[in-house]
């Protein structure tokens, strides 16, 4: 019954043979891969306008400045990252060029790093969606956090069953969304510039806990808070293997390319919220800052701002559904490794690393619903993670070109150890000026993963060690059998199991009766003169009307007699005919297999009896 | 681990000869089968008041002729209950007596509507004793559902340890609370009558929904709601077993006290709630009419009303505690009688029906959240099943006497049939008026139960048949293993198993392992002919990456080749040193039973090896 709803939803198994790899021109991979790079500036704008508010009116005039800043970083990064492209052309995500150039720990770093932000990723990006739509629709905003768990339980669904990267599914989104956005931008200039578009007067900032001194601290967590618009710029680098040849030049192209888009984005949507003196909603069903834009430049009830909250939720879904991609992989590469459980490893019925699909669509689940899917309540989480991601990534390739020397290494070092520099300091600095607002979790979260993935390999190797032939003499062949075969009556479920027992000897056999009650176990006795075939019956007590205690004990007792050979248990089990009858049986058996399973130089045998109705 | 939790919680085992048996004298039987019955008059006033609130302020003063007439009902019913005293002294629950005189199906039916209010008496008075305290503490009634979940978890865990129903424990909260109504109810009259108390003018009843016309309807709806006062009078009935000699006269005399005693609380209360113009209070808080009432004549900071507060809530408790004992043993008479999973009908490690206590604790809280413990919302469901009850009970009793003919057996038939006609016609007003208010529920579960007890009790029949060796030939010897030895690769869990497959047979073994991936297998075939102990090797192809498949199509062919003798599949099996490394391995070997154990003609034998760390 399981089997068919499983197959309904995910689909049919796939043979190995039916893993496919496909190579893809610039245009489609920069659908594929900036998704999620582009779709942050759906919220980073918005994430400076937020904390700016905390001070005065005069300081939401910071935030082109501070975007500017944030470009110029997103430019140092991009450039760095260009030569982890061509240094690493199968893919070079941080865990593998810290694993290769920096040793274990730092890459358990990155690794944990970008797991959590792959798990913001999701509840970000699903969250920010449904923003999008609930700006539009505000009677929907009730119902915003179960559309979230249903956009999760959809794209992991789409993603159990494997999903091929197809041009067209992200290209038409990522365009689209792309164009309305520059639209937007250049016809709100156009509209601000020939004054047929009046600004609305600047807001007044009336909250209580604002107007807080606008001094350094406030404009670096402004700064930090738009840092989230980096996010995901180092999905090219770990994707490489899918770009056409030549396939590094081909990728860093097309990094360059989508950090200008990008950025031209995101400085514009920031220009033209402080031109339209556009502020962060703080209604109880608030509209985003791009919507509100939209809504001033083309009018709320017109098709183009339709167009563009809809561009916008899609390519939020995407941004997310690359972390479907990035995540499971990464857990596979852990789990390889050893660091995480062998299931990570496992390729499911559809080819996908299923276990890590499901991981990540029930953590971001949990996520969406403990912040209500607020996106800005995630995002002091979220950068944290690909910061140090990003610095790790950038440290290892400095000390990549200090080891290889390659020709022109001093360069290719100096531009990696700048990056890694200003991303180790932005890191720092969200860190601290974000600390109070969620960021420590993440600073606690990381090195207690991290020693759990430590205590999982130790786990694995010993394993390895104790089930290890390297020491062990020749097999010797057992001499002997012991059977008790277990009895709870006599019925034809015991015939078989007696008969199986007397097969494997026909001396050092016993059958093994647990006196309940004594009308009962009268019963028994005289039953069993006729249906015993001859083996002795032994019945033990148990005041305690407890099955296991008796069994162990008497077990025990036999164990310490013999040292050399062998005691099989032979368990009689009747199997009903559906499974909910089991419910209206003890679960006996299993209860006594468990138990036996960690009993030291025991075998059980399960003999079954299949009932018909 | 868990073991340990439990030995906390619930206390060491005890043996079966520590079962005890008591009897306990009239003055303390009282305390002891009374609380139910009793407890009710902490909320049927109200729930009169709150029908007749539905008309107008004038209808509030038909609340006394009401009471009056369902007080009328009480003696009569218990008058018919003391015949089933004398004719059961081992105890005449419904189940019971409609069991002997009526058949089957209306003891079921009896049985499942005693199980619905027992199930309603833990959820209506706990809920009805945290409204005691909020009434007092108006600023714990935000966390009322939590409360009530709390006081469930104590009853189950103090049930799960076995209560001995102690004298004392239940003869102070019941005396206090019968001693403290009285003081109420003669202050309260002494106070009007005197003049010292002047009640506060009638209330204005705004509601809109109110203003219904006062018809017959609206006054038997008002009149089926406060027969919850009836609830738990069938108490002594079944517990006649517990009274001093002589049994019988005894619990008839304890049952007619108890009569007195609640008739005069009811008439008592509901005369003062008119008198001083008391209404159920419709505010988000609400307050009982009993706390009201108590406040206006003792005054809210006094003692006295804090005392009776309190021994309201104490009493409450007991009452739900009653359900806890008859819950169980109801449940197991329907175990026995294979109605219902034999789990019921075990006892646990402390001697009481566990199972049962812990399903009335799971259903109860279910019912609480849904309600949010507001006991006048699940009372429209509860009085139904009481009548239903207690008509089956009676109308037995007029079938027993009709068949016995004993001594005046036409006077106790009359007595019986007009408190059967009576409860009957009751049951009718019930269903009736409460329907939309919920008791529709209880009239589609009734019958949805009784069709499910039937069902499993032909489960248990079929079972039997087929178990049974009635017609079973004298049993076969097995003549020769096929053993195939299921293997994951070559390591030291691998060899234990390998021998024991040998031991069973010398020339009919093979090895098997699943090709999931060829490096592996070709190691493999490497290493086997090293540690193999000469038997052969089969390597299954798995295309879909599936172990379950392969081995039992493989199965399958073998078990169509030979048929007299038997397959025996050996599982080598490592175990973990500690539980939580479970999770950081595939849990095969137990998919691979599970598969087994639903294939025809296949022995599954676990040769298990033990990790050390």
């Amino acid at each position: 019954m399981l089997g068919t709803l499983k197959r309904i939803l995910v689909g049919k198994p796939l043979a190995n043979e039916q893993l496919a790899h496909e190579r893809i021109p610039k245009r489609t991979a920069l659908a594929v891969f900036s998704s999620d790079a582009l779709s942050s500036v759906a919220y980073a704008t918005e994430a400076i306008l937020i904390a700016l508010m905390f001070a005065n009116r005069e300081a939401l005039g910071l935030a082109t400045p501070i975007a500017a800043g944030i470009t110029l970083l997103l430019i140092i990064v991009s450039f760095s990252y260009t030569q982890t492209i061509n240094a690493y052309p199968n893919g070079g995500g941080s865990y593998i060029v810290s694993r290769e150039n920096l040793g274990t720990l730092p890459s358990l770093i990155a690794a944990v790093s970008l797991m959590t932000s792959y798990i913001l990723t999701v509840a970000v990006s699903i969250s920010a969606g449904v923003t999008a739509i609930t700006s539009a629709l505000p009677e929907l905003d009730q119902h915003r956090t179960a559309i979230a768990l249903i956009l999760i339980a959809l794209l992991s669904l789409v993603n159990l069953r494997g999903l091929k990267e197809s041009g067209a599914l992200f290209a038409v989104p990522t365009y689209l969304f792309i164009v309305s956005m520059f639209a937007m931008i250049l016809v709100g200039l156009y509209r601000y510039s020939t004054g047929t578009l009046i600004p609305a007067p600047p807001p007044e900032i009336v909250h209580a806990e604002f107007n807080q001194t606008l001094g350094w601290f406030l404009i670096l967590r402004a700064f930090a808070s738009g840092c989230t618009a980096l996010t995901g710029i180092e999905a090219i680098s770990d994707g490489v293997q899918a770009f056409k040849q030549p396939q590094a030049r081909n990728a860093a192209t097309t990094l360059t390319i989508m950090a200008v888009i990008l950025s031209l984005m995101f400085i514009g949507i920031t220009i033209l919220a402080s031109l339209y003196n556009v502020v962060p909603d703080g209604a109880a069903e608030p509209e985003t800052v791009n919507s509100q834009l939209a809504r001033a430049i083309f009018g709320g009830s017109s098709v183009f701002y339709y167009i563009i909250q809809a561009a916008t939720m899609m390519i939020l879904i995407l941004a997310s559904n690359t972390a479907y991609a990035d995540f499971p992989r990464l857990s596979y590469f852990l789990a390889i490794d050893r660091f995480l459980p062998r299931q990570f490893a496992q390729r499911g019925d559809r080819l996908v690393f299923s276990n890590g699909v499901l991981f990540l669509g029930i953590v971001s689940a949990i996520l969406v619903v403990a912040f209500n899917a607020r996106e800005q309540a995630l995002l002091p989480l979220y950068a944290l993670g690909v910061f140090a991601a990003f610095t790790l990534s950038q440290y290892g390739m400095v000390q990549r070109w200090r080891r290889l020397k390659t020709a022109g290494w001093i360069r290719n070092m100096t531009i990696n150890a700048v990056g890694a520099s200003i991303t180790a300091l932005v890191f720092v600095v969200i860190a601290v000026t974000k600390f109070n607002q969620g960021a420590w979790s993440v600073l606690l979260i990381i090195p207690v993963v991290v020693f759990l993935l430590y205590q999982i390999r130790t786990h694995y190797l010993d394993v390895a060690n104790q089930l290890s032939l390297a020491e062990a003499a020749a097999p010797v062949a057992l001499r002997r059998h012991t059977v008790v075969v277990l009895v709870s009556g006599v019925h034809r479920g015991v015939i078989p199991a007696l008969q199986y027992g007397l097969s494997l000897t026909n001396d050092n056999i016993r059958a093994l009766y647990i006196d309940l009650d004594a009308s009962s176990t009268a019963k028994m006795k005289e039953k069993w003169t006729q249906w015993g075939s001859g083996v002795e019956l032994e019945i033990l007590p148990s005041p305690y009307r407890s099955l296991i205690r008796p069994i162990r004990e008497y077990l025990h007792g036999i164990e310490s007699r013999y040292h050399d050979d062998v005691v099989t248990v032979v368990l009689p089990e009747f199997i009903p005919n559906r499974w909910w009858q089991n419910f209206l049986h003890n679960q006996t058996a299993l209860a006594i297999k468990t138990m036996l399973l960690f009993s030291k130089n025991v075998v059980v045998v399960s003999v079954p009896y299949h009932l018909d109705k």
